[in-house]
This record gives C-alpha cells, structure tokens and sequence, in this order.
C-alpha cells in the first residue's frame, strides 16, 4: 500500500534541533517515519497509547479529563502519521507541566465576547485544553450566527493544528486553527528567525464522510526533513530554499542548515516568491499574538526553553456552509474528485487532496490494529513509566 | 528611489497568455513595470486616468457610480504599481460589457443573511460592484458582532483582491478578500490546470497610517515574469519551480512554459512542499466557489474567453480587533518595525513588510503628480478615446 506523501504533508519543524536533543532521539526521528518501517517493535493499539499517555499525565498531577484531552491529541497525530506530534511529544509536556512552566490543572476563560467572537485566558494550561475549549466555544458560535472567531492567549503548545479545525468539520463546519510558536523563520532578505513556523489549518466536510483537511507549516520545510538529508549520506545536498546558513544565505549544505536552524517561509527564495509564505507566516502571527494579545514574534520564547512561560497565541475559526449556497458538500466532493482523477505526470503517483495521505495511514492503521513506535520511542515509554510508576505500554 | 520588490509582490499572472494577446500587448505587458521607467510618455494624474476611465465605461452604458466604482479600482491598482491590474485591463471590462457577458448596470442582491453572514447573488455585475457592495456589509457586520463574513456568486473579475480588504483596513478592521479565477494552476502532481491563481488578500491597520496589504495569488508566480524572462534574451532559463511544460513535467525553458501555460503553486515542486500552495489554492476555491455556489475549479470559463459568464465566487471578511485584546495596533506597530530593522543578508535590500513596496510606489507618484504608462496603454487610450467618443487622456 502506498503512502507516498504523508511523510512531507504538514509535519511542522518544531521538534528536533540540536540543542534540545540527545542523539537518540535525533536517530529516533530519523527514523520514525511509518508505521510500517517499523516492523521489529510492537504493534500498539491507540486504546493502549491512550490509556499509557493519560496515566502518565496524571502521575504529574494533571486531572484526568485534561489527561484525556491531550492524550488524544497526540493518539490523533501518530495515527493520522504524523509521529513528531504524538507520543514523540509527551516528554515534553512532562517536562514543562513538572517544571511548572504550564499549569495542567489550568481552565481557560473568557475574557470578552460577542455573538461571534470570543478573547480567552488560556491560563497557561494544557494546549489540548485551550484548544478544545476555544474551538468549542467557536463551534457553538458558528451554530447561533454563522461564524465563530475565538483567540486565545496565555496557550502552550497545542499539537497538530488540524485537531482542532476537525473539531468543527465533524460538525457539518468549516473549521480553521491557527497558533504562533518559537521563532525558527527568516523573513524574507533577512539574517535570522523572527517567526515562528506558525501553522494554519483548514478542515472541511464533504459527502460520504470524505472531507479536506490542509494543516501545513507556513515555512518551506520541516527541520526534520533537512536532519533525514544530512543523514543519507555524507555531504548529501538539500535543495536550495529549505534553509539559510549563519549569515542568512541561501545553503544547500545540509549540517550548515541544521547547525543554523534558519528556516525559509514557504516558496523559499525572493525568486520562489519566498516573500508569500512570509506574508502567510504574518497572517497567522496576526490572528494569533497580535489579536490575541500573547506573546509573538521574537518575544517568543526559543524552541526547548522550559524556563519562561510559552504564553502563545493561538485562533480558531468556525464557519457554518449553511448560511451560504445550499449543496456544499456536493461541489467540495465533485472539486476533490476532479483534481484526484486528473491524470498525473508520473502513473504511479497519484493526484493527493490534502488529507489523502493521512486517510491513508488511518486505513493502514485500522488494518493491522494499532502503531508500531521507533525503538527509541518505545525506549522512552518504558523509561517513563519506570520513573513515574505506571502500567508500561502494552502491544 | 529603490522600489526594488513591487513588481514581484502580488502581481497576479491573470493578464497574459498567448491566446489573447496581441503582440502589442504583450511587448506592453513586458515593459509595463515602473511609472519610473517611462520618462518618454505624459505624466497622467491619477485624477485624470480616473476621469477618462469613469468617462470610457459610461459611453458603453454603465451607470456613473458603477463606473466611478471600476475606476477608483482601477486606478487603485495602478497607483500602487500593479499596472497589469489597472488601466490595462479597461479594455478587457469594456469587451464585457459591450459583449453582454457582464451586466453593468447590475446591482448585487442578499440571498440569505445571518448577524455575522450574508449570501450575496452579484447577478453578474462588475467585480468592483458586487465587492464593494460585499465588503460594506462584511464591515457592518464586523461593527455588530465582531466578524462579517459574506460570499457571492455570479461575480465577476474584481481587480487587485487588496481593494477590499482595505475597506476593511480604513474602519479599523481586519478585511480578507478571496477570489477564484480561471484555471491556471497545475495541482502537485497533476498534468493539468485546475485552480485559478485564486489571490488572497489580508489588510490591517496599524499606528501612525501605517498598515499591512498582504495580496498575493496562490501560484509561485506571475506569468508575466515568465513572459519577461522569455524576453530578457534568447533562451534564458526560468528557474525551476514556476511552471510546467505540457506534459506537466517542470521546465526551465521560458517559451514551453510561456505556450503550456501551466502554474505551480507557490512552493513549487513537491520537494519544495508545492503542494502547500495546492493547498492554499484549495482553501481559496472553498471559501469562493464551493461556499457560494458559483463555477468553480476548471468549470470556470478560460482565460480570454469573453462569450461565457464568468459566474466567478468571491469572499470578502472583516474582522474588529476591538473584540480581542486591546492595543492591537500597537502590536501591530511593534511586529513590522521589528521585522523592517532586522539586519539584512544584503544591506541594499532592506527587509520589507507586505504593503511596503506598494507603500514606495505611492510616495514616487505622489512626488511626481501621477503615473505614466507605457506607449501601448497610452496608444490603446487613444483608441478607446476615438472609438467611445470620449475626451482623451490628457497629461
């Protein structure tokens, strides 16, 4: 079976620079990619990784509905593929809830509304319980008058941004998500990261439960991508675009970039129309610090501090298709069947829709009953669960 | 004056494929590109290119506000130094009109509306009607309850996306526009164009009348940069990642791609995540044509095709900051001049925020009383002049 895309499909660059990791874990990424190349470790039911990452969060003190929000969270990122942001990330949010950098026993609340829009504390909490609870809020005003507009301050790291957008798909919605981050981008012509890789999402619904769900990176590529080129083979080139070296020029030298950890906005040089994914990168900054009052920008704490605050800015968008053109879900099937049947340049691969890949793994998924994690990843579960004393992950 | 990235910034590739070009036109189109560069054609006023355009589109019978209203869009588009959006395309709404595929005298009518939305049937008028009719009501809605959001079918060409979106922008708000448009875009993989170029424009406010117009089509490039490249010297490569031969495969060969005529999202290739542009022209056509119910993806008539309707679907958002956490345009402020004073890779070109270049264009022509356009519009006004009986364009 092939899942040719889902590798490079919305996995964002915000877990894997060399100073917050040990060698392990740099190998651990390398090699987490599917859960078919993984054939030497055990088969996890996602109840299992389920029921492991919620102990585990409660052992630190995290109510268990929190504990459930977040562990879905990560669950729905390892079986939609997406590895970096599942069970990869529950060291993490261990490390920051022990330090007390976030509060999991945080509620958020709202500060001001109208009958569509909504400012929330997020009250450093968990980004799983932020998120629902500002998507929900959205969703329910998207019900009432059409839209839902909801931005949150004082959130921490929320996960895949399409979590939150097919919150309100599986409503009937259009959803969107939006959140700022640890600065890694170079805006265009400039020497270093003054944006944060800032993700948005569109999730929408369509007939026979097929539907769109584009969660993308506003930078070029992910880290990780450039961290597997430089591990191919010795000297082996990245293309031009993915990242600047120190100075801010273009490298092809994949050690230079991954030292320099200088991202490109999405189309990567002035000649790509770099300055467009910049500009997007803006976009999402807007709706999410600048709107919400957070912090943004270079004022955001750098990727793998666990001292300061994150106090991240996110948004979150519902929009309801009824109140527009009856027969949405008829043309937004007969669109993304169009563009899959188009012939495509190469017979063996076909026309993607975003979403495709990760359908694909989730069948995968489904077929066999479960993940099968990197050694290293299973390694690290079993040192969790020695040090926190909970039931160890199970096949 | 450095003006250096405006005619890169959000020039959208909607104006020039072989089919419906003459010759003249296209050598116009390859010089068109700074009021700077014309020094041998008069200085036209903005007021006066307006009196002639106002004067142009009520002799084929469009009524004086709704030619106002295409004439302050027009000139719009050429003060701020995208000339292919300006007094270029007279003619082409003038063909519209005369050939009945366009009602001028059209007025936009509510199909359904809620606080925060409203469906808008454009019953076929001209772009700059039925937008700035959408946009006053997105706006008065954002002004009750935080968010209007409205989409219209049966619209058609609207001109420079940003237009609306700094409706928007001068209340005080947040204002998106959204177009679809005829297909031009090869999704990733795909041999064939099947997305318009499909511009998204965000504009907001921020202190002391400065501002951030982001207005950029969600294909890599233009295909006048094509056409210029073509024209720079005989068999100048284009780089890789703007377009592709006709077998959908990418090419650096300026004349293949200038006669395929086939875009790439932004992004490009796969390697370069092309498919985040594919993407991003998705949420596009979603927001456009599968929410208003007009034509959309390659429904929509080509390019240069002046008999069919258009039926274009279009987007218009704004949003009130006052919703959310106070001191947003201070923020604002604070995130552009940080970004604008970072070092630069090259200390002659400064880092620039989307809107600046526009921002430099409109200081150059304020300075020197107008614009001036190249020899061919300059011709091509003088016909018009003749053939409509109207005053001519007078420096």
């Amino acid at each position: 079976m092939a899942v040719p895309l889902f590798r490079i499909f919305a996995v964002r660059p915000t877990f894997c620079f060399t100073q917050i990791l040990s060698e392990s874990n740099r190998v651990h990424l390398l090699k987490m990619s599917t859960s078919e190349e993984n054939s030497e470790t055990p088969l996890i039911p996602l109840k299992e990784g389920r029921r492991f990452i919620v102990e585990c969060l409660q052992a630190v003190g995290t109510p268990q509905k929190h504990a459930e929000a977040q562990a879905d969270l990560l669950i729905e990122a390892d079986y939609r593929g997406h590895f970096s942001h599942g069970m990869n990330r529950l060291q993490m949010y261990i490390n920051d809830i022990t330090s007390k950098t976030c509060d999991a026993k945080a509620v958020p609340k709202i500060l001001q509304e109208t009958p569509a829009t909504a400012w929330v504390d997020g009250q450093n909490g968990l980004g799983a319980v932020v998120g629902n609870f500002c998507m929900d809020l959205a969703i329910k005003k998207a019900q009432t008058v059409g839209v839902g507009w909801v931005c949150a301050k004082e959130s921490n790291h929320y996960g895949i941004a399409g979590m939150y957008a097919m919150q309100a798909m599986r409503q009937g919605l259009l959803g969107m998500s939006f959140t700022n981050s640890s600065p890694f981008m170079c805006p265009t012509r400039c020497k270093k990261a003054a944006l944060g890789t800032n993700p948005l999402s569109l999730a929408t619904p369509s007939k026979n439960d097929d539907n769109f769900v584009l969660d993308m990176a506003t930078t070029s590529v992910a880290v990780g991508k450039i961290e597997i080129q430089r591990r191919k083979e010795k000297d082996a080139p990245i293309p031009e675009g993915w990242a600047q070296d120190h100075e801010g020029k273009i490298t092809t030298d994949a050690n230079v970039a991954y030292d320099a950890g200088l991202l490109m906005p999405l189309g990567g040089s002035e000649v790509h129309s770099g300055y467009k994914g910049f500009g997007l990168g803006m976009l999402v900054e807007i709706f999410c610090g600048i709107l919400a009052g957070s912090n943004y920008g270079t004022n955001i704490r750098k990727w793998g501090n666990s001292i300061d605050k994150a106090n991240l800015g996110q948004c979150f968008i519902a929009v309801d298709p009824k109140c527009f053109a009856p027969g949405f879900e008829d043309r937004m099937s007969d669109l993304m069947d169009t563009i899959r049947n188009c012939e495509p340049v190469d017979p063996s691969k076909p026309v993607l829709i975003a979403g495709d890949p990760e359908r694909n793994h989730m069948k995968f998924v489904d077929s066999v009953g479960g993940v099968r994690y990197v050694k290293n990843q299973i390694n690290t579960c079993k040192q969790l669960a020695e040090k926190l004393c909970v039931k160890p992950l199970n096949s």
